[in-house]
């Protein structure tokens, strides 16, 4: 699935993030990138034209989804055209000619130092310090020439930085993976339909709400239990201006125009109050 | 519900937070309460004695689930005994004598800051700036003493740190509440259970985990909408050493202990791989 080298994708976080990774995954080294920071700036970015497609991070194995993300893809209507899902190592990273024995302090991301606790608990002589980001603890710990610190980070990050990798894979829970969505404008989905395509497998992903009776989820599942459709994930999110009413987030295994997905869309129409497709894509790895 | 004056309730954030005003609303104004930095250390106190029960924000209507409790919730193993709601109303506070017109710089919880955009589009000659806690920057603005900042946070929290309220319920969308759980120990539960009070209506919630196989989500509902018990909300987490694989949380209305709902808990039980009910407890207003 290589683009030409004149794409711009757009992601959160620093060069050398695990959202990075996910790009080049996708779309291969040559893809310019265009770092950004905050979620909604990357979904903005695609609106405004000023990145090509932009890599959203939906959900961790541990951490669990990103929510803000499912706000996002409703308020932006950006069309999911791809996924994939990138194991997350972290790494001890340094300054090249910087030695494990002198690191006292290690900078990363809260959620990365959290999940390497074991390495902390084996090595009670580093002090963890939270920062914002975790590659962009390492282009600090660069930048500022530290020789007593290191970072937790991809080892992405680390090339980027042209840091040293003092230890490698020290996260406690090797089950750490986070699956990323690649979102396009409605313009480029159009003209490049990710059907056209010859995956095997495919996933749909949509959201709905339903009327607020009793047995009203039950009845919307139904469209899909009763046509053997496969549901993947499911997702609740508050509706906005009807509190304790919520939104439903759904990925099902098939593709959108098959005529039993489309069956299954019919008849989710009659029982909801709101649905709309957020894009149907190859099933990733 | 009125508790004896020797009762601790363990809540995360400082004196002041929405989660004390939750605590007052259950149970009364005499209570006692330890303020914790962090949601885990609120069950720690209840699980180690050092508190009686906790009060656990559960959901907000504009941001979702506090998801993190919900983890808590199954790892701590504490049960639900009371559910209660409270009106997030966001005010502007300041040592007495400070005008409005001197206010150039705001503190708060960036959640609270976001929730009164309004206001400071309309007030173009402030400044916002992040506070790790909404009653905390009412706290340190008091104890500066600073002249020309204020802080964003509850009616309580002017009260506790004897400051004065500029601006009252400057949040932009009225439709913010905040629902709790209040947590008990098992013994206490036992001892007084609370199925023995005289609501009118009741709420049970449950955790469960299904095989991984299609239309199992499907499956387990039906053991609620075949017997017309009505779901008030559903929640996802991902389960842990198992990737892409979920717990749900689930709230619906019934006594756990009435002959449909062990019915219905028995017939989930057929078709999970786990369950365990969290609490049932009175449908708060």
């Amino acid at each position: 699935m290589k683009r030409k080298a004149s794409e711009i994708i757009a992601f959160q976080g620093e060069r050398g993030a695990f959202s990075e990774e996910a790009t080049r995954k996708l779309l291969g080294q040559e893809v310019a990138v265009l770092p950004c920071q905050r979620f909604e700036d990357i979904f903005r970015a695609v609106k405004n034209g000023a990145a090509s497609g932009a890599i959203v991070p939906i959900e961790n194995t541990l951490a669990g989804s990103v929510h803000e993300n499912y706000d996002h893809l409703l308020q932006f209507e950006l069309p999911i055209v791809a996924e994939t899902s990138v194991r997350i190592v972290h790494n001890l990273i340094a300054p090249k000619g910087v030695r494990f024995s002198k690191i006292k302090r290690i900078f990363s991301h809260p959620v990365a130092l959290n999940q390497c606790l074991d390495f902390f608990a084996a090595n009670p002589q580093t002090e963890r310090i939270s920062f914002y980001d975790t590659a962009g603890s390492v282009k600090m710990v660069i930048e500022e020439g530290l020789t007593d610190a290191a970072a937790i980070a991809s080892s992405v990050a680390a090339e980027i930085y042209g840091a040293h990798i003092l230890r490698r894979s020290i996260e406690s829970d090797r089950q750490n993976f986070t699956r990323f969505f690649l979102v396009r404008t409605p313009e480029f989905a159009r003209r490049r339909p990710t059907t056209a395509g010859a995956a095997t497998q495919w996933k749909t992903s949509l959201v709905f709400s339903t009327h607020n009776t009793p047995g009203a989820l039950f009845r919307a599942l139904s469209a899909f239990a009763l046509r053997d459709l496969n549901l993947m994930k499911i997702e609740s999110r508050p509706l906005r201006g009807k509190p304790w009413e919520y939104l439903f987030y759904l990925d099902f295994l098939g593709r959108a125009d098959s005529p039993v997905a489309l069956n299954a869309l019919n008849h989710l129409r009659e029982v909801a109050d709101f649905l709309r497709v957020l894009g149907c894509y190859p099933k990733g790895a």
